[in-house]
Protein backbone atom coordinates (compact mmCIF):
# COMPACT_ATOMS: atom_id res chain seq x y z
CA UNK A 1 0.00 0.00 0.00
CA UNK A 2 2.61 2.49 0.64
CA UNK A 3 4.19 1.90 -2.16
CA UNK A 4 1.08 2.71 -4.20
CA UNK A 5 0.67 5.59 -2.33
CA UNK A 6 4.39 6.94 -3.25
CA UNK A 7 3.83 6.37 -6.47
CA UNK A 8 0.65 8.57 -7.19
CA UNK A 9 2.99 11.56 -5.88
CA UNK A 10 3.99 14.58 -8.62
CA UNK A 11 7.14 15.73 -7.43
CA UNK A 12 8.36 18.35 -9.57
CA UNK A 13 11.40 20.50 -8.97
CA UNK A 14 10.30 24.02 -8.87
CA UNK A 15 12.97 27.40 -8.89
CA UNK A 16 13.80 28.66 -5.37
CA UNK A 17 12.75 32.57 -6.71
CA UNK A 18 9.68 31.07 -7.99
CA UNK A 19 6.19 32.14 -5.55
CA UNK A 20 6.24 30.07 -2.95
CA UNK A 21 2.57 30.33 -2.20
CA UNK A 22 2.23 28.43 -5.67
CA UNK A 23 2.90 25.07 -3.59
CA UNK A 24 -1.01 25.98 -1.85
CA UNK A 25 -2.92 26.68 -4.97
CA UNK A 26 -0.82 23.17 -6.42
CA UNK A 27 -2.38 21.36 -3.45
CA UNK A 28 -5.82 22.49 -4.59
CA UNK A 29 -5.07 21.17 -7.58
CA UNK A 30 -4.26 17.75 -6.65
CA UNK A 31 -3.00 17.13 -2.77
CA UNK A 32 -0.12 14.38 -4.46
CA UNK A 33 1.52 17.45 -6.08
CA UNK A 34 4.64 18.78 -4.33
CA UNK A 35 7.46 20.84 -5.47
CA UNK A 36 11.20 20.10 -4.58
CA UNK A 37 12.53 24.06 -4.29
CA UNK A 38 16.20 24.44 -5.65
CA UNK A 39 17.93 27.07 -7.41
CA UNK A 40 17.29 25.90 -11.14
CA UNK A 41 19.99 27.46 -13.96
CA UNK A 42 17.51 26.54 -16.49
CA UNK A 43 13.22 27.00 -16.13
CA UNK A 44 11.43 27.63 -13.72
CA UNK A 45 9.93 23.80 -13.41
CA UNK A 46 11.47 20.31 -14.58
CA UNK A 47 10.54 16.84 -14.57
CA UNK A 48 12.23 14.27 -16.20
CA UNK A 49 12.73 15.51 -19.64
CA UNK A 50 10.41 17.99 -19.21
CA UNK A 51 11.20 21.75 -18.38
CA UNK A 52 8.49 24.75 -18.21
CA UNK A 53 9.26 28.34 -18.26
CA UNK A 54 6.08 29.73 -15.99
CA UNK A 55 5.32 33.91 -16.90
CA UNK A 56 2.72 36.49 -15.50
CA UNK A 57 1.65 39.13 -18.30
CA UNK A 58 3.45 41.51 -16.05
CA UNK A 59 6.82 39.31 -15.72
CA UNK A 60 6.67 38.37 -19.52
CA UNK A 61 6.56 42.57 -20.70
CA UNK A 62 9.17 42.76 -18.69
CA UNK A 63 11.52 40.22 -19.90
CA UNK A 64 10.44 41.70 -23.03
CA UNK A 65 12.01 45.46 -22.20
CA UNK A 66 14.85 44.09 -20.38
CA UNK A 67 15.47 41.06 -23.01
CA UNK A 68 15.64 38.32 -20.58
CA UNK A 69 13.08 36.70 -22.55
CA UNK A 70 15.73 36.76 -25.75
CA UNK A 71 18.23 34.74 -23.53
CA UNK A 72 15.63 32.30 -22.00
CA UNK A 73 14.24 31.46 -25.81
CA UNK A 74 18.09 30.73 -26.27
CA UNK A 75 18.45 28.50 -23.22
CA UNK A 76 14.72 26.71 -24.39
CA UNK A 77 16.37 26.22 -27.46
CA UNK A 78 19.44 24.18 -26.13
CA UNK A 79 17.42 22.48 -24.01
CA UNK A 80 15.43 21.29 -26.72
CA UNK A 81 18.54 20.22 -29.26
CA UNK A 82 19.28 18.42 -26.07
CA UNK A 83 16.44 16.01 -26.40
CA UNK A 84 14.20 17.87 -23.47
CA UNK A 85 10.82 18.93 -23.51
CA UNK A 86 10.84 23.39 -22.56
CA UNK A 87 7.39 25.31 -22.98
CA UNK A 88 6.43 28.34 -21.93
CA UNK A 89 3.03 29.23 -20.13
CA UNK A 90 2.53 32.72 -19.59
CA UNK A 91 -0.70 33.36 -16.99
CA UNK A 92 -2.76 36.21 -17.66
CA UNK A 93 -4.42 38.49 -20.18
CA UNK A 94 -2.44 40.69 -22.69
CA UNK A 95 -5.19 42.64 -22.96
CA UNK A 96 -5.87 43.75 -19.25
CA UNK A 97 -1.75 43.98 -18.75
CA UNK A 98 -0.67 46.97 -16.70
CA UNK A 99 2.50 47.38 -18.04
CA UNK A 100 3.26 50.34 -20.88
CA UNK A 101 4.83 48.08 -23.29
CA UNK A 102 2.82 48.23 -26.72
CA UNK A 103 0.17 46.00 -26.48
CA UNK A 104 1.72 44.89 -30.52
CA UNK A 105 4.94 44.04 -29.31
CA UNK A 106 3.93 41.76 -26.90
CA UNK A 107 1.69 39.78 -29.79
CA UNK A 108 5.01 39.96 -31.88
CA UNK A 109 6.70 37.98 -28.95
CA UNK A 110 4.09 35.42 -28.89
CA UNK A 111 4.12 34.97 -32.73
CA UNK A 112 7.65 34.66 -32.49
CA UNK A 113 8.39 32.32 -29.84
CA UNK A 114 5.66 29.96 -31.22
CA UNK A 115 6.70 30.34 -35.18
CA UNK A 116 10.29 31.54 -35.76
CA UNK A 117 11.19 29.58 -32.59
CA UNK A 118 9.29 27.04 -32.94
CA UNK A 119 8.84 26.40 -28.53
CA UNK A 120 5.53 25.41 -27.47
CA UNK A 121 3.64 28.04 -25.51
CA UNK A 122 0.37 27.87 -23.52
CA UNK A 123 -1.31 31.17 -22.82
CA UNK A 124 -3.81 30.17 -19.11
CA UNK A 125 -6.25 32.69 -17.15
CA UNK A 126 -5.14 31.81 -13.76
CA UNK A 127 -2.39 30.13 -11.57
CA UNK A 128 -4.81 27.02 -10.87
CA UNK A 129 -5.17 26.48 -14.80
CA UNK A 130 -1.65 26.50 -15.31
CA UNK A 131 -0.76 24.06 -12.16
CA UNK A 132 -3.42 21.81 -13.76
CA UNK A 133 -2.05 21.77 -17.24
CA UNK A 134 1.20 21.19 -15.75
CA UNK A 135 0.23 18.27 -13.89
CA UNK A 136 -1.66 17.10 -17.00
CA UNK A 137 1.34 16.97 -18.95
CA UNK A 138 2.79 15.01 -16.02
CA UNK A 139 1.03 12.15 -16.45
CA UNK A 140 1.38 12.02 -20.34
CA UNK B 1 3.71 54.08 -57.76
CA UNK B 2 0.62 51.45 -58.06
CA UNK B 3 3.20 48.72 -58.10
CA UNK B 4 4.46 49.44 -54.82
CA UNK B 5 0.86 49.98 -53.23
CA UNK B 6 0.19 46.74 -54.33
CA UNK B 7 3.25 45.39 -53.07
CA UNK B 8 1.60 46.33 -49.47
CA UNK B 9 -1.72 44.49 -49.98
CA UNK B 10 -1.93 41.97 -47.43
CA UNK B 11 -3.89 39.24 -49.53
CA UNK B 12 -5.54 36.26 -47.11
CA UNK B 13 -7.78 33.30 -48.53
CA UNK B 14 -10.71 32.97 -46.18
CA UNK B 15 -13.30 30.26 -45.79
CA UNK B 16 -16.48 31.44 -46.71
CA UNK B 17 -18.08 30.09 -43.66
CA UNK B 18 -16.06 32.64 -41.14
CA UNK B 19 -17.82 35.35 -40.14
CA UNK B 20 -18.11 37.61 -42.85
CA UNK B 21 -17.42 40.87 -40.55
CA UNK B 22 -14.04 40.09 -39.76
CA UNK B 23 -13.22 41.86 -42.73
CA UNK B 24 -14.46 45.30 -41.27
CA UNK B 25 -12.23 44.34 -37.55
CA UNK B 26 -9.15 43.26 -40.41
CA UNK B 27 -9.26 47.22 -42.07
CA UNK B 28 -9.35 48.66 -38.25
CA UNK B 29 -6.13 46.82 -37.75
CA UNK B 30 -4.25 47.28 -41.41
CA UNK B 31 -6.43 48.82 -44.39
CA UNK B 32 -4.04 46.97 -46.60
CA UNK B 33 -5.93 43.24 -45.02
CA UNK B 34 -7.99 42.00 -47.84
CA UNK B 35 -9.73 38.87 -47.37
CA UNK B 36 -10.66 36.71 -50.71
CA UNK B 37 -13.65 34.59 -49.58
CA UNK B 38 -13.95 31.13 -50.82
CA UNK B 39 -14.62 27.41 -49.92
CA UNK B 40 -11.76 26.26 -48.23
CA UNK B 41 -10.98 22.25 -47.84
CA UNK B 42 -8.75 22.65 -44.77
CA UNK B 43 -7.85 25.19 -42.21
CA UNK B 44 -9.87 28.65 -42.16
CA UNK B 45 -7.36 31.17 -43.41
CA UNK B 46 -4.52 30.56 -46.24
CA UNK B 47 -1.36 32.58 -47.55
CA UNK B 48 1.56 31.09 -49.00
CA UNK B 49 2.26 27.92 -47.09
CA UNK B 50 0.77 29.09 -43.85
CA UNK B 51 -2.47 27.60 -42.56
CA UNK B 52 -4.67 29.11 -39.74
CA UNK B 53 -7.38 27.33 -37.95
CA UNK B 54 -9.34 30.41 -36.27
CA UNK B 55 -11.73 28.78 -33.24
CA UNK B 56 -13.95 30.84 -30.44
CA UNK B 57 -13.19 29.54 -27.34
CA UNK B 58 -17.34 28.15 -27.81
CA UNK B 59 -16.21 26.79 -31.19
CA UNK B 60 -13.11 24.93 -29.68
CA UNK B 61 -15.45 23.52 -26.71
CA UNK B 62 -18.14 22.21 -29.29
CA UNK B 63 -15.71 21.00 -31.16
CA UNK B 64 -14.33 18.59 -28.38
CA UNK B 65 -17.79 17.63 -28.20
CA UNK B 66 -18.84 16.42 -31.49
CA UNK B 67 -14.63 15.40 -32.08
CA UNK B 68 -14.40 17.46 -35.18
CA UNK B 69 -11.38 19.18 -33.48
CA UNK B 70 -9.68 15.40 -33.65
CA UNK B 71 -10.50 15.35 -37.79
CA UNK B 72 -8.74 18.86 -38.09
CA UNK B 73 -5.92 18.05 -36.20
CA UNK B 74 -5.20 15.18 -38.44
CA UNK B 75 -5.86 17.57 -41.39
CA UNK B 76 -3.04 20.10 -39.77
CA UNK B 77 -0.94 17.53 -38.96
CA UNK B 78 -1.34 16.61 -42.43
CA UNK B 79 -0.38 20.07 -43.77
CA UNK B 80 2.79 20.34 -41.85
CA UNK B 81 3.96 16.81 -43.37
CA UNK B 82 3.49 18.59 -46.15
CA UNK B 83 5.93 21.12 -45.70
CA UNK B 84 3.46 23.91 -44.75
CA UNK B 85 3.32 25.98 -41.66
CA UNK B 86 -0.78 24.70 -39.61
CA UNK B 87 -1.38 26.98 -36.43
CA UNK B 88 -4.61 26.96 -34.75
CA UNK B 89 -6.04 30.49 -32.70
CA UNK B 90 -8.29 30.59 -30.06
CA UNK B 91 -10.02 33.59 -29.50
CA UNK B 92 -11.40 34.51 -25.99
CA UNK B 93 -10.80 33.00 -22.36
CA UNK B 94 -11.32 29.45 -20.52
CA UNK B 95 -12.02 30.50 -17.68
CA UNK B 96 -15.39 33.04 -19.34
CA UNK B 97 -16.53 30.09 -21.36
CA UNK B 98 -20.68 29.54 -21.54
CA UNK B 99 -20.07 25.83 -23.07
CA UNK B 100 -20.94 23.39 -19.80
CA UNK B 101 -17.94 21.29 -21.03
CA UNK B 102 -15.22 20.84 -17.75
CA UNK B 103 -12.61 22.98 -18.15
CA UNK B 104 -10.21 20.65 -17.44
CA UNK B 105 -11.39 19.01 -20.83
CA UNK B 106 -10.64 22.03 -22.57
CA UNK B 107 -7.41 22.67 -20.97
CA UNK B 108 -6.59 19.17 -21.36
CA UNK B 109 -7.17 19.26 -25.10
CA UNK B 110 -5.02 22.02 -25.53
CA UNK B 111 -1.96 20.65 -23.80
CA UNK B 112 -2.48 17.38 -26.34
CA UNK B 113 -2.26 19.81 -29.20
CA UNK B 114 0.28 21.75 -28.23
CA UNK B 115 2.47 18.91 -26.76
CA UNK B 116 1.46 15.39 -27.88
CA UNK B 117 0.36 16.49 -31.55
CA UNK B 118 3.32 19.64 -31.61
CA UNK B 119 0.64 22.08 -32.99
CA UNK B 120 1.77 26.09 -32.24
CA UNK B 121 -1.65 27.38 -30.91
CA UNK B 122 -1.80 31.22 -29.91
CA UNK B 123 -4.06 32.13 -27.20
CA UNK B 124 -6.07 35.40 -27.80
CA UNK B 125 -8.31 37.69 -26.47
CA UNK B 126 -10.54 39.20 -29.18
CA UNK B 127 -9.95 39.60 -32.88
CA UNK B 128 -8.30 42.80 -33.01
CA UNK B 129 -5.46 40.44 -31.66
CA UNK B 130 -6.05 38.07 -33.91
CA UNK B 131 -5.92 39.68 -36.70
CA UNK B 132 -2.41 41.52 -35.89
CA UNK B 133 -0.83 38.19 -34.74
CA UNK B 134 -1.93 36.99 -38.37
CA UNK B 135 -0.72 40.42 -40.19
CA UNK B 136 2.83 39.60 -38.26
CA UNK B 137 2.84 35.96 -39.54
CA UNK B 138 2.31 37.20 -43.26
CA UNK B 139 4.75 39.88 -42.81
CA UNK B 140 7.52 37.24 -41.67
Amino acid sequence: MEKKREEKKIIIEQDDREPEGLQQFATLVDKEIIFERKRMKRADYRFGKFYIERKTVEDFCASIVDGRINKQIEDGKKLIEEGNFYMVFIIGRVDKKKHNINEHCVLGKICSIVHKHEIPLIMVDNEFQFLYCMKNLYKK
